[in-house]
């Protein structure tokens, strides 16, 4: 754009627990509600009224969508936008997409809320003038979003990174806590595996405490696989236990030359520094990116 | 294309032992020549020879090339087309896409070797309507090639996806092979593994025999990490490897519910049948991958 009025747009980040709907000046938030994610009809009913009040002050140009997963992202499927089977109680088939269609005529893009937060530190952030970028999110949960030229990956459903199974350290017999797979990543890292892994709860520990190392080194397997695979440029790691615990994404850098091995050529303490980063608009990222979201679906 | 004449193309599969130089009517391989990869000079200078001949008969309209890697994919690089730091000796920092662009005006494409055979089986194979699809080798070594709605996925270098490590079958001790990463999948489950790993020659062992059982597992293992991480809708394997001992795909496709449980929805036999399968092009699927580098490259 060139001078005028930017777009007016809106966005909706459905979280597990919570929810952030934003109204934007282009893709800068200019107001935000949050409430808790109840069940679907009270969160989609809340989040529409408020769209419905920023509508009625002036017209919506469109609206975008960041939504926790598994989520329909095929636009080409009879269920697109509906939150697939998720242990999440009230959830499974849940539609996202089609109430907000049913309230507004305007365009409307949803994506997961990772691929979201991917987008915005791509246009806004971290991730600027990098083609592929890996938003990760660690908290109660571990999840991906995955930017290849710019543009989300979806495919046959969506990347489910948290729930990969990595090469466990040697001596280390924590079982894990994800109940569909035990110790997948998610089940090792995120919050809730945290809590029950460690002598002490995450907040009281030392940073320099050894029993971070296996932590450490499982967030480094990780990150190795995903270079290996993705080839990305930069991953943004966001997420309640990333942002407490930021000595963990140091001591997964100093692994990673010797995961690698020198395969994937220079690989030293500065490009790992660049590559693997905290995200510029901080938790701010997936409001962020339901904005970008609603500019995309302008076209 | 309704009708005329086809476009005269050629390519080069710039394989590790041997190259394979094509001409194409369209993507349809009409000559063939195959000799030794040797030292660059010698290969290239074969190659342009084949490529110097076609083109007096009647001008090529362009050149695809599919080279082995890791070779520098980035079509802004100062070394785009360049071989990077491999252990192949005297290949390090060879130039494939020089050589050809200083013999020949026309369009010239260049990839992987693997790209550019998950190229041809989603133009003309086994992955035909598939946005989102990995081609898989397994060989001497293990690569993989990936498209992303149907575009090959490149980024800080490219996928090396042979040199992930997974998760190791409890109890299996072999050490792998890989020079630089010992037990990654390239070293547990390519074809110098299966020499070292296995009670008799890979050939001679009969494919009930519980020997196999720990390979078929360290490929679902892979299988897994890909369904997790990139979503393909196929994974078309191919190679020497998966071509003699086509039980090893039954075996990871039967232990792949498991490994998933039930994370990306219906996951039945019949499913995983479709999702990964073999190569409709055979052997072919690289020169042909490298007619649609060429056809690509005319834009």
């Amino acid at each position: 754009m060139t001078g005028g009025t930017a777009q007016r747009l809106a966005g909706i980040e459905l979280g597990g627990t919570k929810t952030i709907v934003v109204l934007g000046d282009g893709t800068r938030i200019v107001e935000r509600r949050e409430f808790p994610t109840t069940t679907p009809d009270e969160t989609m009913g809340a989040a529409l009224a408020v769209l419905g009040e920023w509508n009625r002050a002036a017209p919506l140009d469109a609206i975008g969508i960041g939504s926790f997963g598994p989520l329909r992202v095929d636009a080409q499927a009879a269920d697109f936008g509906t939150i697939l089977a998720t242990p999440k109680r009230g959830w499974s088939g849940a539609q996202i997409l089609a109430p907000v269609r049913r309230a507004f005529a305007c365009p409307i893009g949803v994506d997961t809320d990772v691929n979201a937060a991917a987008l915005a530190e791509h246009a806004l952030g971290a991730a600027q003038g990098c083609g592929n970028v890996i938003y990760l999110t660690i908290g109660t949960g571990l999840g991906g979003g995955v930017l290849l030229d710019g543009r989300p990956v979806h495919g046959a459903m969506h990347p489910e990174i948290g729930h990969v199974r990595l090469r466990r350290v040697a001596g280390d017999a924590f079982a894990g806590v994800c109940p569909f797979h035990g110790d997948c990543i998610e089940g090792l890292i995120a919050g809730p595996a945290l809590e029950a892994r460690l002598p002490a709860h995450p907040a009281d520990l030392d940073p320099v405490d050894p029993a971070w190392d296996p932590v450490g080194m499982d967030l480094a397997e990780l990150l190795a696989q995903l270079m290996l695979t993705f080839s990305p440029q930069r991953i943004v790691i966001g997420g309640g236990v990333a942002n407490r615990q930021p000595h963990l994404i140091a001591r997964a850098r100093d692994a990673l030359p010797g995961l690698i091995a020198g395969y994937l050529g220079d690989m030293d303490a500065a490009a790992l520094s660049r590559m693997i980063c905290a995200p510029t608009l901080g938790d701010d990222a997936g409001p962020v990116g339901s904005l970008v979201l609603a500019a995309q679906a302008m076209g």
